[in-house]
């Protein structure tokens, strides 16, 4: 199939393909049959059980080319599903990345995005293990990412395992993302590569944390919708309801108590545990929000946490 | 997140992710936490391998909603990846959907989708685990379907174990789905329910035959490029050359030589072996049609065999 990709030159989906083998970097030992046959093949190290996420990054849902840099779209396509492994406590092992782009597009924005894509799986060892690609149908760029990580035996960590008693934590801080989210909106400059300070555009997934928390945390999730809306999540997942205080939040630095409660995108971890939780888990600031519940309310002072969570960009 | 998706009524993301939970009916060893959790944990037979496939779906490139059925476009998602595993020589386990709706869309079209994806996905025991669900960033629907399957350490048949000397085969006949898709293009109905002599609508994965062929197949993959594409893929993976003859070739009732040479989406298997194959494999009739040689040249009758595959549907 051709595609409608430029620099005055069209490019065929194999030599597309061949530019995203061509940017592959790591290597690991799972992965025996990579890119170029009808499947990837990995073989599962021992003891091990496979953890599976897959999420959609479509232009004007989850990003704008005039808001978010190439690099930046391609770190916060993979960053979502690394997110989700950190959740569960496992490692990252491999991605897939389906990838359909509109007719005559810039090959430049292509390789920024996978710029974006391939530092950040290259930090987490990840290796990318095949994909698709298609033109796409409209004008937007859609991508879906799978995440295809491991983790010990029924070791993962669940949503549904918080009990009555135990303490509420977060990692990191609250709101950030959407501090930064409106500065994208009101026209700031979105980074190229990856750097600290900016958690909308380059969003850092907790994959040390996560693994640390096996073995400390009852229940585990990331915060992608929301405290308000993922909280409630983790709640009825594991039948409890919840206290929590807004003086205990951690909201980042610019942020009000409503983007911390309800801004998107932050991907920390929000976790349940009823021993000693240290401070600091990985490197990263850990938070006691509150406290597991009888019942299925969820409040913040004593009120109901109304849910106000992150609906991507409205149409 | 709300979908504009009506009946009168909108439909919010939680309210379709019951929607498809709901609809899910098969059950497997495999899956040890599905839907609702940050990731699916997957449990991976004793001695097993995983393999995983990626494909894409998208309106306007691989279906049209005025050409097929909502239940034919819920089986084709699901059958190029089911295909892929039968490539593999494994046996699919799990799926993963990932599916884009416009806003404003039709709930009994996503009903038969999920109809015609599950009807598909029991026949094999495939247990849906878990996906994505977005609201379309345009008109056009979009769906990615990522298919897990097992096979056994070491035994997957990869593209590249073909020798010179080798027979070629292919299972089933050509051009089929070629001559479907033309009477669809016409005008013809697309039927609601699978049939047999539906293999553009309703095409058969050959899961059973690609099982049966570990241990008999030096190479293996299934044809959904189309004939004179993909037995080059072979051939460049196994680093060898092909001599076919035309009149051979399995063509399929009302089909022409060009269908079966360049028609894609047959999805049957093209393999190669040095030793006695049956003639039928788990009720597939099975045809030799070719001999692998040294060097890279692939061709029909004496002459090359020119490229002409399946280019999906042209914008």
């Amino acid at each position: 199939m051709l595609f409608g990709m430029i620099d005055g030159k069209r490019l065929t989906e194999l030599q597309l393909i061949a530019r995203i083998q061509g940017s592959r970097r790591s290597r690991n030992a799972v992965l025996r049959v990579g890119i170029g046959d009808d499947c990837a093949v990995l073989r599962v190290p021992a003891g091990h059980e496979m953890i599976v996420t897959t999420d959609f990054s479509l232009e004007g849902r989850h990003f704008r080319r005039d808001w978010h840099s190439a690099q930046s779209v391609g770190h916060r396509c993979l960053a979502r599903g690394l997110s989700d492994i950190a959740a569960m406590g496992g490692r990252p092992v491999v991605a897939f990345l389906s990838l359909a782009l509109p007719k005559n597009f810039e090959v430049a924005w292509f390789d920024g995005f996978m710029e974006g894509f391939n530092a950040l799986a290259e930090r987490f060892g990840v290796e990318l293990a095949g994909g698709d690609t298609a033109e796409a149908p409209g004008a937007e760029i859609l991508a879906d990412v799978m995440v295809v990580g491991a983790v010990p035996g029924g070791k993962a960590l669940l949503r549904s395992g918080a009990k009555v008693g135990d303490s509420l934590y977060v990692t990191g801080s609250l709101g950030g993302a959407a501090v930064q989210l409106a500065a994208l909106a009101a026209g700031a400059a979105c980074p190229m590569v990856a750097e600290s300070g900016q958690p909308q555009a380059f969003p850092q997934p907790r994959v040390e944390a996560g693994e640390a928390l096996r073995g400390i945390a009852t229940s585990c999730m990331d915060l992608s919708d929301g405290l308000s809306t993922d909280l409630r999540h983790l709640c009825e997942a594991s039948g409890v309801g919840a206290d929590t205080w807004a003086a205990a939040l951690p909201i980042a630095p610019g942020a009000t108590l409503e983007q911390a409660l309800h801004g998107g995108e932050d991907y920390e971890l929000l976790f349940t545990a009823g021993g000693e939780v240290p401070g600091w888990i990985a490197g990263v600031e850990v938070t006691r929000i509150g406290t597991v519940v009888a019942g299925s309310a969820v409040r913040i002072d004593g009120r109901e946490l109304e849910v106000g969570g992150w609906e991507h960009f409205r149409g």
